[in-house]
């Protein structure tokens, strides 16, 4: 494969300007392409430059609002509810952890909940932020329909990922990040184009009976990792992210990769903990305890712990994206 | 199976008297006793009657202090941390429980850690009392070690349960409570005990690898649901639920069933959230929009929905248990 070799920022004023050219405001360009760029140098493609052909066309349709700007509310005095307007989520992040932060030195824990939002890209980035800040992190949003209640045939649940981070002493802060279904979608879609079968456990076909041929499971609902028991997790995040947010659950939210139609409208919620005064200051030092016993048993590693050297290289060495890729940024500029 | 029916009071009173004849206080042997009966009436067993030669044997012994009080230090303006001084887990969560509900109408979310704390029986009550008070309940708990990390081979972390609830509009709340674990540990013992094999996938044995030799799994680890995926979730819970509250790690912890050594001194992080002000007001009829999409479709339904015919049964008939285990408590007593 021919590659391209662009730097950290070379690539980021590429995608900036892509959105600029696609009814995007400046402010909301800039904080698109950065973390979309991030999410690139972490090695999460999917929620990288493999979206900015939809999120352009998105951006241009109308279906994501581009020029807006994030309105914050402070309905508690440690709760705070977001209205990303109809645009990208990105910016309603930037506002609600920026707001978090003050608030939480105020109270010690605080939520935000981001309402008429959409797709939010690596979920870890956000927690990461507030963990930077030496703060706890958790993260929860639902998405456009993808899961079957358990029982059920028809999808009703995003695939709702949950993120965590905490901050540690000396070190980068430890971030989970996980989707609640057994497997991306994005592994059916390739077993479906190549003709290939899946795994028993992924998928159910359109009929509600578990599959094994890619192209039924397609059309049909992906399974919950931890089956029943991760179904009623599924339940747990599409409440918080979309019943406690007033947005959209997944099965009323529109596409987040097409142009078509009104905006995905689904939610977000975050918490952001201040570890000190819940701890009585032991955080830190409890945390590397469990680290330790962690890492002292062969064959095991932290979550996210190769992510250091992917962004030390891109720093160091710029970001390898194919010729045909860099061709189809340079034709949406 | 000759068995004897008591009233919930009837039940309830023998169970105090037992404990009291035990070290602990009048107190907490009411706390402890109606939390063993609540479980024993939702079918929740392991969490109900069988506990009670175990519980009094340790408050015998002073592994839990029967005589303690839980003490409250509010440590910032919506953060508590309770202390359980090493007796039963249920009285510091009644006193945290309390206190959340005040907090949280100041600042609209709160966060209790419990620590120097023990097994906390069905989790589900706990938020239960939140969500009957309007408010949506999250809890975590750690627990004795059960679970390595994921591509190791020693137990490190404990099954880790969760247990989260809503309230809902002239409808009892929806309690959603699962631990982290497959499976339940007792159904390797079972097994084990019948000299049957376990499935693939509930357990490794204590070389690491994946075993269907129940014995093997006793002397192992159990796996986490979801494998490398529910992993993650489990080492979050051990972060929130232990090195939060600056208790001990499951690999730290004594058992919860033998009357030796110190306590366990675990612990447990309690959220309490208002939904109103997040959601503008919309969280109980958006709940309810999300409950019937599940529930028109054939062969769903919603996590807990058999508690109340069970619970009315146990109102109106008593609950029945089996004569041995009567004539046990007579004995205890």
């Amino acid at each position: 494969m021919e590659t391209v070799t662009l730097s950290i920022d070379e690539l980021t004023e590429l995608v900036k300007a892509i959105l600029v050219a696609h009814n995007t405001s400046e402010a909301n360009a800039a904080e698109v392409a950065s973390a979309l760029v991030a999410a690139e140098i972490d090695g999460q493609r999917g929620h990288g430059l493999s979206r900015i052909a939809s999120y352009s066309a998105q951006a241009r349709s109308g279906k994501v609002n581009g020029q807006t700007e994030p309105s914050v509310d402070k309905t508690a005095l440690s709760l705070l509810r977001v209205d990303a307007n109809h645009g990208f989520a990105f910016p309603a992040f930037s506002r609600a952890i920026d707001e978090l932060m003050t608030t939480v030195k105020e109270t010690g824990v605080a939520m935000a909940a981001i309402t008429h939002s959409h797709h939010c890209g690596v979920m870890g980035h956000h927690v990461e932020r507030l963990a930077n800040a030496g703060l706890i992190g958790l993260v929860f949003s639902n998405s456009p329909k993808a899961i079957a209640p358990w029982g059920g045939k028809d999808a009703v649940f995003g695939t709702n990922p949950i993120a965590f981070a905490v901050p540690r002493a000396n070190q980068p802060p430890l971030v989970i990040d996980l989707s609640l279904s057994k497997v991306a979608r994005g592994k059916i879609k390739v077993a479906a184009e190549e003709g290939k079968p899946i795994p028993e456990g992924w998928a159910l076909g359109p009929d509600g009976q578990a599959t094994t041929d890619a192209k039924a499971a397609v059309s049909g609902t992906m399974l919950p990792m931890g089956d029943a028991k991760g179904a009623t997790l599924v339940l747990m995040v599409e409440i918080l992210s979309a019943a406690l947010t007033a947005s959209h659950f997944g099965f009323e939210a529109s596409s987040f990769f097409d142009a078509e139609g009104p905006s995905p409208d689904i939610g977000q919620l975050i918490i952001a903990i201040s570890p000190g005064p819940l701890s009585g200051g032991q955080f830190a030092e409890r945390l590397e305890t469990l680290f330790s016993a962690i890492l002292e048993q062969p064959g095991t590693r932290l979550p996210g712990s190769g992510k250091a050297a992917m962004r030390k290289k891109a720093e160091q060495d710029g970001i390898e994206i194919s010729r045909t890729v860099h061709e189809g940024l340079l034709k949406l500029r």
